[in-house]
């Protein structure tokens, strides 16, 4: 058997192939996962494939933008900015709409949402008339609003996020949070990051008197 | 703020929700890397999801299985069953089409191969008739095969069927083999499992006079 030279040549049929590569166009997707996803769709029933490939091709078709928080929704205003229960005086500012779903999932937040649609990243070429910043200051502008929770997550872009806002934001005399930063519950102080325990250490809060 | 106990209700509008779930039904995709993938679908243009969908959709109709080694194909007959450069007397036997594409890759067997689609399992209730078993003793029968080497994986149910094909085909007077087990290249013997090595003394080879 004499060994022949070839550089990886897929001898996958064109549609498989096709398929394969559209999965690798996925985050976190790479070729082996890619071409492994589209043998087994292939290997499930047609009528699988077909509802499958329904579901992608209409998602645009079904799902908006909440004109007011710029969430997903199914109609012009999400579900949120609907429900009358909620405390609109309170607006939590995040990077996307699957913070929003993270936050609801916990439960505990009673206020609304506002939706950046991503954060500052010159390196991106990300501006700031490219998020939903403009839309953010005319809500809080329009004087409703009595806390701003910024729902970022700590890297240099949202930082720089975070004190764009802080500087549009602050004179006008509304109050703005971010969420504390310190050991995730459940988190090993043995594994905790540098960054992480400096923050709880500056973010260490006075134990109430047991008796 | 008066935490709600919410079990997981998501806010996400049910087009987004209906991919997600679709995503989860492949390999190794849990619910929030469904609906990280929904979301990231949703974020490109509308055009790559069309393109995506249309690829799922036809994949059942652009692929089918080559009549005679049971590998995937455009036509009734594959590539490597078509080419005449290759050695149809050696056939490599392999569970799936990605074994297939994995051993091409390697680009050193120059033999054809017969895909089984699947391994003899008794607890999932795969019997020898729902593999293409029948069809490899009908192609050694008709007498033109010298060598079939089993390129199996190494667990119960393929140990099972890889005794399944001896048993029918030691007696026609063929070569019969297996891959070789063994440390894999770059494999660490410190990292080793107990089988791996226990396979890789019992397969040593004796080295040749070095001078």
């Amino acid at each position: 058997m004499i060994p022949r030279i070839s550089h990886a040549k897929s001898i996958l049929p064109q549609g498989v192939r096709d398929l394969a590569q559209a999965f690798t166009k996925l985050p976190g997707i790479g070729p082996k996962t890619g071409k492994r996803l589209a043998l087994y769709i292939l290997q499930q029933p047609s009528s699988i494939a077909k509802r499958f490939s329904a579901h992608i091709s209409r998602l645009h078709e079904v799902v908006q933008t909440c004109k007011r928080c710029f969430g997903l929704s199914e109609r012009e205003l999400c579900d949120i900015c609907k429900d009358s229960s909620r405390q609109t005086d309170i607006l939590c500012v995040v990077e996307s709409a699957l913070d929003v779903e993270a936050i609801e999932q916990a439960g505990s937040y009673t206020g609304v949402y506002h939706v950046l649609g991503g954060v500052l990243s010159p390196i991106q070429g990300i501006q700031a008339d490219q998020l939903t910043l403009n839309e953010l200051f005319s809500r809080v502008k329009a004087g409703k609003v009595r806390e701003v929770i910024i729902a970022l997550n700590h890297d240099i872009e949202s930082e720089a996020t975070a004190r764009h806002i802080a500087r549009e934001i602050l004179s006008q005399g509304v109050t703005l949070t971010r969420l504390a930063r310190g050991l995730p519950t459940g988190g090993d102080i043995e594994f905790a990051d540098a960054l992480t325990l400096t923050a709880a250490f500056e973010g260490r809060r006075k134990m109430p008197m047991v008796r």
